[in-house]
């Protein structure tokens, strides 16, 4: 059972710790990278030894936010997983870290409570809304390269602030962090403006098999494993395409399918308004939340295809 | 020569006007429509008849402004011009209303001056950030629908916040108008996450043409007047797929050529970093910004490529 601190005993902690390990999950995004790295700023100014461990790589793409990596050359004495909503989040890589973790710092209402204290704010739309107050309290200076890092958390969770999970002090805290001297023209284009070649090619093939049913209101595409291999799209990438049924003027149910290397479908439902993503995907096996769901079909396109429609027509 | 007034002398003088007419400008946009129709609700509710005009049709999509259109029925005494920067602007179904233009309230800095008085923010990222601190001082109630208008004004001028006029004022202002009730979830999925089946097809087509020059520096893509007579695009389509080309990875320019009912080429270059849209489309008797320009080719769609291509590699 985690101890539930507050914000005052976050700060207490974190000043009697030394030699301080920063832990992100795995798959890390930009509120995991941008939370420690701020905190790691931060601690390092206070003059404390404190390094950032993530399971996966890191893409140069985040390399603007000039984390430090952990290089193994200490070992730590005090663990704060960061943006980690439960255990299986670490990745395999980052088991050795795990004997202990001291301190968790997450605004994930599903967080399991692993750590022995764990400061959970639910309603904050990023951890790095925390990972801000905490700072702005600590006697540092809240430097530009803290503001980009937050910066980074903060839209990158909430689609720029796009997403229902924005609140009113999410756009505060982002007045602030440009005020800090976030690059936000530059942070934008990177974050929300850019798109690799693979990523425009895996969607334009996924596009080329578009079909709309139910008079328009469901639009349902396709990648096969032969196209996703050309197109040398990651998971990433795929992932990433499945919103874009979604968004045709209309369309209540989109659906993304793409064939797997065992040669079955793993099928993503998107949908709108009234209508229950993982209905459809339970129907099948799946499951997930209202308004994205997914499950997989073993067997070939034709039969997949006509499964899921069926599913789509019950409930549109 | 316009009077320059402040947004307490606004209030005076629309504290004193009756029967007032509000103008959008032509091709209206979320701004204007959303600034005209928050101070549509905000004078009715002090009692006034009021109502908007705009020369060209707006779209169903922004039904639930319910924006107070003039329907013809009384005489306007008092004529305020909201987001418009010059006369031109208005469009010609505007011009009996334009004798005088009593009041303009504005944030382009190219105003041109043409109202009696002017109200002009330069610094503003949107008119309706100003129509915001305007209602806020009046003695109304600040109703969710007036919170749904200048949330719309706000965010599509900064592109979800996301563009370069964003300032700290507009993120804390987007944050009042959730406060007031601004259905944000909602707005920012029609804004920002819908696209026509037309506007699908015609990006589908552009990409199924794109190539890239000089080491993947620029990717350039083209729609041929058949194409785009097949996909039923409309103009505001056409201009929306002109950024696609430069939000690839490693793309420094990005070339969007859409042929014209005459045959000829119309070009739209985008860039990043250093590299002047402007001085690339100037070399063909073109204009604009650094960052976006355009120009008309005369001749057939090699040529048109292959000049285009040598204006680039000046610059690149």
């Amino acid at each position: 059972m985690t101890e539930r601190i507050d914000l005052a005993a976050v700060m207490e902690r974190l000043a009697g710790a030394e030699d301080i390990l920063l832990l992100c999950h795995k798959n890390p995004d930009g509120d995991t990278l941008g939370s420690a790295g701020a905190l790691y700023w931060a601690l390092t100014a206070l003059g404390k030894r404190a390094a950032i461990f993530c399971s996966d790589p890191v893409t140069e793409r985040y390399d603007y936010m000039q984390l430090g990596l952990y290089d193994g050359s200490w070992e730590p004495k005090y663990v704060a997983a960061i943006d980690v909503a439960g255990i299986q989040l670490f990745g395999e890589g980052a088991a050795q870290y795990l004997k202990r973790v001291d301190l968790c710092i997450d605004h994930h209402p599903s967080n399991s409570g692993y750590a022995d204290a764990t400061l959970l704010e639910p309603e904050a739309a990023a951890t790095a809304e925390i990972i801000y107050l905490l700072i702005c309290r600590m006697e540092v200076e809240f430097t530009p390269v803290m503001a980009d890092c937050l910066y980074t958390g903060v839209s990158t969770d909430t689609g720029c602030f796009k997403f229902a999970n924005t609140t009113p002090r999410t756009h505060h805290i982002a007045a602030e962090l440009m005020e800090r001297g976030a690059h936000f023209v530059h942070l934008n284009e990177l974050l929300f403006e850019s798109k690799s070649q693979r990523r425009l090619a895996i969607e334009q093939t996924a596009l080329s098999h578009l079909e709309y049913h139910f008079g328009g209101r469901c639009a349902l595409m396709y990648v096969s494993r032969d196209e996703i291999l050309q197109t040398g799209a990651d998971s990433n990438d795929l992932e990433g395409i499945t919103s874009i049924p979604r968004m045709i003027e209309g369309v209540v149910v989109g659906v993304t399918m793409r064939q797997l290397e065992s040669g079955s479908y793993k099928v993503s439902v998107r949908t709108a308004g009234e209508i229950d993503a993982c209905k459809i995907c339970a129907a099948l096996g799946g499951g997930g939340h209202m308004r994205a769901a997914g499950c997989e079909f073993f067997g070939n396109l034709e039969n997949a295809k006509a499964a899921v429609l069926a599913e789509v027509e019950k409930q549109i």
